[in-house]
């Protein structure tokens, strides 16, 4: 008998009729002899007007209370779906966070999950009643409910179903699966049937926003297959699994992109030992995440140093950079209007050749790159953002992924 | 120092604004040098709104998954109320019922709370904490959230204050305190600086919902004083406290009526032995609620019998009344537009006269009495309801209770 964890976003609960149609899906998998727990969020809004509440009160924030106050719209949310599957005849009953117990440790408003006690919740699944649990949230050691930020509810979901041993975590959400690039920019992308968990984690830092980045890191830790699916629709979705479980692999899985990206090119600095420390020392000490770092020798006894930051950062790097800039250099350039576009594929590891295919097809369509950086599943290059659209459709087209 | 509950109802604490303005409300006390306790009701409309959203599942209702999803109004409250203090700079944190935890039986819905663990709480009152609790929910034998039923906030917030020996608890509500009468009929009402537990009892019984029965009935065990006051204005309110506190009685402390009644007079009844039992006893076994009975004997060896109950259930009395009446009468008359109208005041136990004073102001405003039926503190007539208006205000001027 399979045991199943189904988690239900926002927008899948949106509504008492979502909600309804959500135990319909709940049912189903019931129905093929699952054991089911389903992890749900809060009706979408709640959470929002609830943050609101909250700030129509006090600009101090007291973290606890605030967990307090937006944990109460997963906790709803999970009464009304026990209810609705008692109305199909499914027996079924919520848990919040502390009844479980989800254990945390004691960062509220952004707490991990250190443990999940599964005693309580497993006799009942195994007595075919479907656990209703109300995600994002967990209970601190000071016996206060926390939450656990920006996408808890995923991650509610991988790590219980790691702690029941379940057989797959299926995530459903308002997409159908993962794509080999975004849709809305490449007409001709397809959804994959299978991706690594390396691939999904190098995608998710490219800003693909489908699974959260500790959720997908929890699932590959424990080996748990993860199953991406979209709750409005009966298509099947994309499995994030181990490499072995993909048979035929693609060179490239996909093609991503960021665009929060800015570059700063400090030109003229003298040629010395500690150049780089003394730039990016500074910069690290500010707290200022860089990404990609280019340094080219130049006949002159002086070298170009570039690197990439986040759009927001910006203005804050530049001023560091200047205010810290010890050895001689000739002047500063930045360009916030680029952005990072990257092939990622597990199968690159074995095959080379993957990173000249990638700069033909941006040669061949007079795109100029700024800056490359590899790692051993992903080649990424900066360029300027008036080429996304066309820099990604030729990339996806070279690397053969357009759809039939 | 003193030790106080206050509770706030969901008039109250209707909105942001309100909140706020309750925040000061529980800081004036906390400055008076008090510890103190908060229990809050949720903000007005939202209990509706998720007893809504449960109606739109399922009309078959699991008093479980009810009791989970409606006791997120009052959580969120505590929590928003704790922000709102700690803008005031003063210290204070939520508690929710499974928290501190206030135990309850199992009865989902209308739980009775078993026991109040104080042990976890007080410690930090005691440090100048400000705790503020979610009333109207505990937590069951079955480690599920409980709610207590109509009123439960104010349950919570005796129960609570009992617990940790407080020496008042204020209920805020959105009145300013107890009347001599309802002043929407009675305009020279006076409001009452004291009142004992078993006058306001009485006049619960009589439909004055200023507090619930149960938790009068709690405090008056505890001899707990309890403030009846207004959130809206600043006016003192009205102490329910022990007899012995109150110094110069009143003979009566108000007037009180209870519009919801009918009357069933059953005419030329065989007197015999066990009429009286052939008449109630299939009423009681039909769970029909029978208050005042009168039999008044003839002299042509037959009686006539009247009782009041209910208007609700004045038809299916007449129907149990007619389906076992084995002995002769000659007819049945009923009535549904008569009220009962009381006088209550403990000083009546040492005082004659009482009754004759009130039957006297009748009387003399041509107002017929139909049933008559006294307690130790209470002298009830049953009168036609046109009579409401002109017998209330007449029995307020001749118990010199009209305000100056």
């Amino acid at each position: 008998m399979a045991r199943i964890v189904q988690k239900f976003g926002g927008t899948s609960v949106s509504d008492i009729d979502r909600i309804k149609s959500v135990a319909l899906r709940v049912k189903a998998e019931v129905e093929r002899g699952s054991e089911v727990v389903a992890v749900v969020s809060a009706m979408s809004g709640v959470t929002n007007k609830l943050v609101e509440y909250c700030s129509n009160v006090t600009n101090m924030s007291d973290a606890r209370e605030y967990d307090t106050i937006v944990s109460t719209g997963e906790q709803v949310t999970s009464g009304l779906l026990s209810l609705a599957l008692q109305e199909l005849g499914i027996d079924a009953r919520s848990w919040s966070g502390w009844q479980i117990p989800v254990i945390t440790d004691g960062v509220h408003g952004k707490a991990r999950i250190l443990k999940i006690n599964s005693e309580s919740l497993v006799p009942l699944i195994k007595q075919g009643q479907v656990a209703v649990v109300a995600g994002f949230q967990g209970i601190g050691p000071d016996n206060r409910i926390t939450t656990l930020g920006r996408g808890g509810s995923d991650t509610t979901a991988v790590a219980l179903a790691a702690a029941i041993n379940a057989d797959r975590c299926d995530i459903f959400t308002d997409v159908e699966g993962i794509y080999t690039a975004d849709p809305r920019i490449v007409p001709n992308a397809k959804k994959l049937n299978k991706i690594t968990y390396e691939e999904i984690l190098e995608m998710a830092s490219l800003g693909a926003k489908v699974l959260q980045t500790r959720s997908v890191e929890m699932a590959m830790k424990h080996r748990l297959r993860v199953q991406v699916l979209s709750s409005f629709s009966d298509a099947p979705g994309t499995l994030v699994c181990d490499e072995d479980e993909i048979v035929e692999k693609e060179l490239v899985s996909g093609i991503a992109y960021s665009h929060d990206e800015a570059k700063v090119t400090i030109l003229g600095v003298e040629d010395q030992p500690g150049v780089a420390a003394g730039i990016f020392g500074p910069l690290a000490d500010a707290n200022i995440n860089v990404d990609m770092i280019v340094q080219n020798a130049s006949e002159d006894g002086t070298t170009d140093i570039t690197f990439t930051t986040g759009r927001a950062e910006l203005d804050r790097a530049l001023k560091v950079v200047k205010d810290n800039m010890k050895i001689p250099y000739r002047s500063i350039n930045s360009d916030r209007s680029v952005i990072k576009v990257s092939v990622i594929g597990v199968g690159m590891r074995s095959h080379a050749g993957v990173a000249q295919t990638m700069f033909t097809a941006l040669a061949d369509k007079n795109i100029n790159i700024h800056i490359i950086s590899t790692s051993e599943i992903k080649v990424s290059v900066l360029i300027s953002e008036s080429y996304k659209e066309l820099a990604l459709r030729a990339l996806h087209t070279a690397y053969g992924l357009d759809s039939a």
